[in-house]
Order: C-alpha cells, then structure tokens, then sequence
C-alpha cells in the first residue's frame, strides 16, 4: 500500500518511551468524580440560569450560527454579547470569535505584521504563540516575568510598530504578570499591549473585572484584551476588548474572524446568562481566589511542591512525566479530577499537577481532594 | 495620549477608498430576508429534531466542556460523534475540533513541519494557508487545479515527507478539485493528500458522504479529510477523519486541538443529530444541488457571470468591489439576503456574490431570487 504515515508510528512510539502518550478521558454525564481539572471557575456551565438560556436560544435562534460573522453568522445576541461584555470590563469595544484560540490568532496577526515587532514573555499561551509565527513580525522573546528585558527590547527595535504580547494568568503556574509595569515599558516606547486574560475574567478585579481591569488598563488607548467565554463564563468562544478602532480593524482583517463560522447562538446565549449572573453575585470571584489559597497553603504544608495562586489555578510539581501521570490517575481512581500537565504543555518542561478552584465547592469536597492528593503524592511527604 | 494605532485610521481610510471596508449586519429572528448568504445548506440549523438535541444536550451536559479535549473537555457525546462522522464517511477514525478553522490548523501542521514539503492550490481556504504558514514546511502554492504542476513539484521536492493540500469544492467559486487525480500524483510520489470537505459534506457523494467518499479516496491510508460541523450539519466545530494512526497523532499533537476548549456539548450533539437526519432523509444532498443548478443555468440565461456549481455555492462576478456591495445591498433591499465577497476573500481578486442554494427552498423562493438578483445587476443585464 504506501508507507507515507509510517512516520506517526514512530513518533508514538518515542512519546510512549518519554512518558508523553496522551489519551481521552470521556466525561459521563452521571460522573461523581471531584472536578479539579476544568476551568470552570465559577461553576457556572450547569448553572440553570445559565444552561436555560442557552437551550432557548438555540431553539429560537437554530443551533448554528450559519456563516461567517460577516455574512449570517452574526446575530443579534453577539451585538449584546459584545457590548455587555465591553461595558463590564471597561473596554471601549469588543468582538466575539468561535474560540479564545483564534481571537488570539486574529488579535496578535491583524495588529502586527512584517515589519513590525513583538516582544513576548517566554510563558505564552499556545496560541498567542501561533498567532507571533503566523504574524511575519519579528518576534523576540523574552524570559518569564523579566520587565527589564522587554523593556530593552522595546528600546532597541528597529521597527516604528511593536506589541508586547503576554497572559496575565499565566495557564500553567497560575501566576500573574507584572502589568502594570510592561505596560508602562509600552507606553515609554511606543508599543502597544496585547493581554490573554483567559484565566482572569470572572476571577480577578473587582466582581470579575478580569486582571487587565484590576491594573487599571483595561480602557487605556494603547492596550488590547483577549479572553475566553469558556472558562468561568462556562460556555464556550472567546473575545477581543480595546479601543474602538482596534475592534474595527479586526473585523476588516483579522482572518481568524473573516473566514470563520460565527459562534453559535447556545454558546453566544450562554456567554451572556453567565455575564449575567457574575454582575449579580460580584462575591464569585473572591470565593474561587479562596479555594485557590486554601489549595496551595494546605498542599504546602504536606511538603508538595506548589505554585503560589494569583487567580484559580494550582500547579503541584513532579518529578517525572510518569509520575505524573501516574500521580493523577491515582487520584481519579480516588475519586478526584485533576489535571496532568506534562511537555509540551508545560513551559520550563517539569510535568506538574494542575488543579483549578472552583467558587461552588464545599468545604468538604477541598477537605477531600487534599487528602487524596496528598496521599498519592509519589515521594510520599510527610503526612500529620 | 499615545498614537500607537494610529495606523489603524490609515489603513481603514485606504480601505474605505477601495470599497473593502467591511460592516456586520445583525441578523434578527424574525428577519423575513430570503437567506442565500449562509452555509445551512440542508437547512438543519433550524431543524426541530437537531435544536430539540441541542437544548436537550445543554440541559443535561450544562453549557460548555469546561476545558481542554485532553482534560475534561471530552464528554461521552463527542466520542460518539466522532465514531458516527467517521463510520459515516467511510474514514477509520475522526477528532472533533472546535472550528473548521482550528481543524484545518491542527491537521496541517501536525502532518508536516520543519524538513518536509508541502503543495497546495492556489485556491486554498485561509485557515489550510494558515495551516502552511504554521507548519515550518517548504510550501510551493501551484496554480489552481493544476495536477501536472503539482506532480511535478511533489516529484521535485528535496525533502522525503510531503503533503499535498487542497479543498474539495473551493468556497468562494464552488468549483471542485481533482481529487481523483491529485491522489494519483500523491501516491506515485510518496506523499499524503489532505482535503478539506467543508462544502462536500452533505451535500456531495452517496447520501451527502462528501466530495472525498464520492472520489472513493475517503478509506485510503494515505487520505486525511477535513470537514466543518457548521455547514450541511447546521451546528459549529470541525473535524478531521482519517487513518487511526492519524486521528492518534493529531491528540498527542496538534496544537489546536490541544490548546484549545473542546466543543461545546451544544453543537456537539446538535451535528450528531443532524447526522442521524441526513441518515434518515439521504435525499437532502441532491435537492441541494439541483437548487444550486437552478441558481446557476438561470442566472446565466439573464447574461450574468456565473460559474458552474459542483455542489451548493453559485458566484456571480461583479465588475468592481464597489458595485458587487451595491448590488449586495440593493438585493438584501428586495428582500434577497446574497454573500458579497471581496478582496482579501476571493482568490482572484474579483469582487462576487455568493449565493448558496439550500434544499428548503422553494420554487416561489427560487423564482423570487432569481427576480431580484437580475434586476439590480450592475451592467443591466439583458431580461426577457
């Protein structure tokens, strides 16, 4: 027959040897394992509030979108989606996309472009990473956190144009980005910045506001947002927040936008619900940022290695990737859920557990989840 | 304050010039609009049994995945949608993405990268250029449906793992390619063919298998498809189908996949559903095309420009951009909602419409439709 594949075998072979074989886990709908692993952080993809919305819409509105957003792919719901979502953050505009992978596509590859620069942190997202490759601008990037180093960067460009592109929440470590001071390094160069605040909306910032709000950045003229309708908005599709003029010219050139389908009205719908409800119970985000605390400080006690949390996620470091992994299925066999991050999905390489907080856990599910993780922890610290 | 976009003003000054400047229309739920702008091409969008399933589906598995397909963002829906998409066409084994968009990503740049090849139509959709432009590979773009051209350049090539990329009926003309004979060239030459059938599903081959099954080329190892669940099957997201080793590879690797939050339960059941429905009602796809025919042979008689549809896209040429929105609007006017497609959307440079036949229309629709399409053509074609 032909051989043209015999390539992939090889492949997995060599990621079965490191560890690094992945496999699906399908959900079952009647599933009474502990969910540490998703991102839903307010749990609000089965709030009814927000579930019944959603339902009505797709039978008032049809379970497809049916086009491109340029064409018939936009509805009425993603007129308010957008607004909504702008006035709450505190952006002048906003534009929704089928996902927060390609708004990070469009965002970064329509404001940048050959001859131009971008400067990123070395922690970047995925996607905002395709969307550097995809650009043709030259990319420098720089290492995790270091202010200085973007700075110089900016300064010595030989380009007029430049982003710098970085997550707030960073999605492995959990960690918070300084800010405030890349986005003064922006603004004493003449750049502009692009934030993923993917794991920050409906976290951080006042009621939800997201990190870029809570930086006080989030209306400024020379900074752009992108984040996620699938995280603690429980539904799915992502957007992009900035100035007016930025929002426009995405519409006219952001090819992640033009030559996709428009987000389905159920997940549009379901955006909005949940926007909703954040604006009624603002006391959501500080609940999640407590289960996160609480994670992290009781893990440390037991002598695992843990990340500190500025938003909902949790990383428990291992030493191996099979440890990992085998770390994680223990604990599902336990009756808890947590995420197993091995390269490449992890930055600095290390594989890690990654447990996310939720605002709608008890206190006794926390108490649960720790002991269990902390019982299959593979170098076994010390338990009291 | 700062003048960071200022070059945004600029350049929508230059596309206001060109007539290239785009505006969404919201769509209403009671628009009376005659839609042959969108790509419901069965029109199962609005189909009672596929939005009953999706509300259905939002109720019982809440509103998103909650996370990435390798963490908690595969439910036991998805797998079942995978297993009849693949079971359908005649493919081994299928992976559900979020988007046609992100599977076309996915799909190419996990089949190549860095010290392989690829070749493609010059015709390609945005999101396969995407694809190449991520993968790392040498990608050489040949003229479109050119099969001795891309023979030679896949028997030239300098690196042994090639590809060859293409789409089956090409979005904006609706021509289709020669699948038949680019496989030939693929196999004589040691490489793989990846076909996106984002307008063939549903709408060609036996009972709307696709362009790909219609070829027979649907089962070969050497065969990878793309398709979009948001087209014929009225819902949102993508899929690649394709040898198991495959659809194995593109979990451990695809980064769009991987990066990425799975479909949501909404849209994944509501394809299954219209699945089961072009299951049911196998003569859905031949309405469609004869619709499209109708489209086509009359508008032709009237003196128009049109091409000739291989399944349901139908493009009127238009003489300038500027009078290809004119005509959109006078349509859209009348009651006739048509696509307008212009530069950077049309491979060729030529602003169109874009009609879609639907197999719900009716023959009052059609006349309808054909009525106002003549009548606000820009040369004032000849009407009997």
């Amino acid at each position: 027959m032909t051989s043209v594949f015999d390539w992939l075998d090889t492949r997995a072979d060599e990621r079965r040897r490191a560890g690094l074989a992945r496999r699906l886990h399908p959900r079952r709908v009647d599933s009474d394992l502990l969910d540490l692993a998703g991102n839903d952080y307010l749990g609000l993809s089965r709030d009814k509030r927000v579930t019944g919305a959603s339902a009505a819409a797709t039978l008032r509105w049809g379970a497809g979108s049916t086009g491109s957003r340029l064409v018939t792919g936009t509805t009425e719901a993603h007129i308010e989606l957008e607004h909504e979502l702008a006035k709450f953050c505190g952006a002048q505009a906003a534009l929704v996309f089928s996902s927060g992978f390609t708004a990070n596509l469009g965002a970064v590859t329509a404001l940048s472009g050959k001859g131009s620069a971008i400067v990123t942190d070395a922690y970047l997202h995925a996607s905002l990473i395709d969307g550097c490759r995809l650009s043709g601008a030259d990319v420098a990037v720089m290492k995790h956190g270091d202010v200085a180093a973007v700075t110089h960067a900016l300064k010595t460009r030989r380009t007029e144009r430049a982003l710098m592109v970085t997550d707030s929440v960073f999605s492995v470590d959990g960690d918070l980005a300084p800010l405030r001071e890349l986005h003064e390094a922006c603004r004493a160069n003449g750049a502009a910045l692009v934030v993923d605040d993917a794991h920050g909306l409906g976290v951080l910032g006042e009621g939800g506001r997201g990190a870029v709000a809570e930086a006080g950045l989030i209306g400024e003229p020379d900074v752009v947002t992108t984040v996620t309708l699938s995280k603690a908005l429980g539904a799915q599709g992502g957007a992009v927040l900035g100035p007016r003029r930025v929002i426009k010219h995405l519409v006219d050139s952001a090819r992640s936008f033009i030559f996709d389908t428009g987000l389905a009205p159920s997940s549009t719908t379901a955006a909005l619900a949940a926007l909703n409800v954040l604006k009624e119970e603002p006391a959501l985000p500080e609940k999640v940022r407590e289960v996160a605390l609480t994670f992290s400080s009781r893990l440390r006690e037991a002598g695992l290695r843990v990340t500190d949390p500025a938003a909902a996620v949790v990383s428990v470091l291992a030493p191996t990737p099979e440890q990992a992994v085998q770390w994680a299925d223990d604990c599902r066999a336990s009756g808890v859920w947590v995420g197993c991050f091995r390269p490449p999905s992890v930055p600095d390489g290390v594989s890690r557990l990654r447990l996310t907080a939720r605002a709608d856990l008890s206190d006794s599910d926390i108490e649960r989840a720790i002991e269990v993780i902390v019982k299959h922890a593979p170098s076994a610290p010390p338990r009291t």
